[in-house]
C-alpha cells in the first residue's frame, strides 16, 4: 500500500497531520479555505507540491458546499490570495493559483455561476489525480534510467529530506524513483540522511520506508560520502524546491554537499521534480535567494536545548547544486533530461511563472 | 582564560564531567583509579590524549597516598592493566601505559619501592605538562602554516567535532589551532559543525568557544560545503584519532566528506595531532577497522525518541580519510608534514604501538 497524506473524496478533504509523525499517525478534517490556510502555515502539511494541492482542495471542498454563493470568481480570487500567502516562497502553490485563477475567469465569460463552480471543481480534482499521474512517471522514467546502467542488478540508493507521499499528493519525486524500483523487485536498500535541522529524513522518509516495508537504512548527514564508498551506492536520487533555467537547482541544504561527494565517487547524481517546479524565468542559481531560518532548529529538539547556550549558529534552509554536478540528470513527468537539455525540453509546455 | 577540563594538585585530581555539559559545570573529584575507570567508561571524560592523561594521574594521586604498599610495580601493571580495557580503542592509553610501565620496570632494577614510586609520580606529572606543551606548539606550527598563506588577514577556519580543551589536557588540538590564531588576534572566526550523532561540537566545541569569547558560528554538518563556497573559508582543520604510516587519518565520522568537500573548493585540509596519535605500525587506512557503534545514537536524543520506529540504521563512528585528500599537512608537536614526509619525520622519535 502506498502511505496517504492527502485523503480526499468528493465534497471532503483529510490531511496526514505531519507535526504529530513519526510518532502519531492522525487525519485531520479540512473543511474550509481557513483550515488550509492554518494547516499550511503551522506545517501540518508541508513540501511545495503537497501546499498547493492542499490548498486547492479545501477551495473545492467550499464550492462543492456552495460557498461564494452567486459570486464565485470573487471567492475564488480571495481564497486563492490568502492560500498564497501561507507560504510565499513555495513556488507551486502561487503557479497553480495563477493558472486556476486564469481558467476561472475564461470560464465566467461563458458559464453561469452553477455551470462555472463545477468546472472549476472538476479542474481541481483533475489536478489532485495529475499530480500523482506526474509522480508515478517520474517514478518511472527515474528508475528506467538509473536501471539502464546496470541491466541485471539490484541497485542501492541514497536519497536526502522527505520527497514522498508526505510532501506530495502522493508517491512522490525522489521517493517516488525508490518506490518504482522497490515495486520493480530491482531495490537492494534506500539510504535516507537525517536531514538536519529539521529532520525530514528521519522523521517522515523513515516513517514511508518502515510503513511501506521498502528496505532502508538511515545514517547522519555527515555519513553520506562514507556510505558512498562502503556500500556501493547506484544512483544519488534528491527533490528540488526549485530548478531554474540552466538546471542549477535549489534544494534542502546539504544537496549540494551529495553533489559533490557523488561526483567524486562517480556516483550518478539526479534531481527528481515535476516540471512544475522549474522556473525558466531565471537563468542561473545566482538568482535564488537563500533562505536563513531561525537558530533554534540547530540549539533544541522538541523545545529541549541541545547546543551550548549562547552560541551563533547560522541557518540556511536550503542550497544551489550547480548544474555541473548534476550528472545523472533531471528527471520530470516528461522524462529524464541532462541540465543542458531541460530548458529546450520544457519551453511551451510550461506557463511562465 | 582556558577552560579547564582536568584540575591536578599533587596528589588531588578533579575532572570536569563532560556528561552534564552544555547545560552544567560540574567537577568531579577522582580518588582512585577505579573512580578513573569509571569516568572513562561512562564518558564522563573522553578525547584520546584526556583518557590517557586523567588514567595515569589517577595512578599518581593512588601512589600519592601509598597504595601498593611494597610492590608498587605490581600495583601499577593490574592499574595500567584496568584502565587500558576502559575504552580499549582509545589508542594513546595503551601507548601511555605501555611506556610507563617499560620506566616503572626499569627503575625498580635500581631503587628501593620508595624512590620508584616518586620518580613514577614524576613520569606522570611530566605527562601532564608535556601534553599541554605538545598541544602549544601543534596550535603555533598549525597558526604558522595557515597564516602563511595569508600574510596580512584574519583567517576563518571550519572545524570538526572537539578537539579542544575538553578532548586533551588542555589547549586542544585542532581547536589549538583555532585558540593560536585567536590569541594572536587572526581569527575572523570558526564555524564548527555539530557533529552528529554524538553533538560534540553544539555541546562542547560551542561550549568552548562561548567560555573563551571565540568568534564561533555552529552549523549542521549538512551546510560544510555551502559554508565553504559562501564564507570564504581559509583551511578546514580537524583532529585523529589515529594517523597511520602513509598518513591517512582516521578521525570521528564526516571527516572524510569535509575532505572531499575541502578539496572542491580548494581549500587547505589539515589534521592536527601529537605524535603519539600517529601509529606508524599500519601501512595504509585499509587496515582501520571501522568501530559501529548503537542505533540509538541516532534514533533518540537524551532518551527521547526523534527517528520513526522500526527503522534501520547505520551508526559507523569513524572514518577514514585518505591522505590524498590532506592537502594542508598533518601538523604535529614537531612540525607540518605531508602526508609523504609523516613517515620519514617521525621515525625513532615514537615507541612501537
Amino acid at each position: 500500500m502506498t502511505l496517504e497524506s492527502i485523503r480526499y473524496r468528493a465534497g471532503s478533504l483529510q490531511i496526514l497531520n505531519q507535526l504529530l509523525l513519526p510518532h502519531q499517525t492522525s487525519y485531520e478534517e479540512i473543511r474550509s479555505v481557513q483550515d488550509a490556510y492554518e494547516a499550511i502555515k503551522s506545517m501540518k502539511v508541508r513540501g511545495a507540491p503537497a501546499i498547493a494541492i492542499v490548498g486547492c482542495l479545501s477551495l473545492a471542498v467550499e464550492l462543492r458546499a456552495g460557498t461564494g454563493g452567486d459570486d464565485p470568481v470573487t471567492f475564488i480570487r480571495e481564497s486563492l490570495c490568502h492560500l498564497t500567502s501561507a507560504r510565499p516562497t513555495a513556488v507551486n502553490m502561487g503557479r497553480a493559483a495563477r493558472e486556476l485563477m486564469e481558467f476561472a475567469e475564461n470560464e465566467s465569460m461563458e458559464k453561469n455561476s452553477e455551470q462555472l463552480r463545477e468546472s472549476v471543481i472538476s479542474w481541481i480534482e483533475d489536478m489532485l489525480e495529475r499530480d500523482v499521474n506526474d509522480n508515478k512517471k517520474i517514478g518511472n522514467y527515474g528508475a528506467q534510467h538509473i536501471l539502464s546502467g546496470v541491466p541485471r542488478d539490484s541497485v542501492t540508493i541514497l536519497t536526502h529530506c522527505n520527497t514522498g507521499s508526505l510532501a506530495t499528493a502522493g508517491y512522490g519525486t525522489a521517493l517516488g524513483v525508490v518506490r518504482s524500483l522497490h515495486t520493480l523487485g530491482r531495490l537492494k536498500r534506500v539510504y535516507c540522511t537525517e536531514t538536519r535541522p529539521y529532520n525530514q529524513g528521519s522523521r517522515l522518509t523513515a516513517y514511508e520506508a518502515v510503513a511501506e516495508g521498502i528496505p532502508a537504512t538511515l545514517i547522519t548527514d555527515s555519513m553520506a560520502a562514507l556510505t558512498m564508498r562502503e556500500m556501493s551506492i547506484t544512483a544519488v536520487v534528491v527533490g528540488a524546491d526549485r530548478v531554474v533555467a540552466n538546471g542549477d537547482t535549489a534544494n534542502k541544504v546539504g544537496t549540494y554537499q551529495l553533489a559533490i561527494a557523488a561526483k567524486h565517487h562517480g556516483i550518478p547524481f539526479y534531481v527528481a521534480a515535476p516540471s512544475t517546479s522549474c522556473d525558466l524565468s531565471l537563468e542561473s542559481g545566482r538568482d535564488i535567494i537563500i533562505e536563513v531560518r531561525p537558530p533554534e532548529e540547530l540549539t533544541s529538539i522538541n523545545g529541549i536545548p541541545i547546543a551550548a547556550p549562547g552560541i551563533e549558529v547560522w541557518n540556511p534552509a536550503f542550497d544551489v547544486t550547480p548544474h555541473q554536478l548534476i550528472t545523472g540528470g533531471i528527471i520530470t513527468e516528461l522524462g529524464v533530461f541532462l541540465p543542458s537539455e531541460l530548458q529546450a525540453a520544457l519551453t511551451g509546455r510550461l506557463t511562465a511563472l
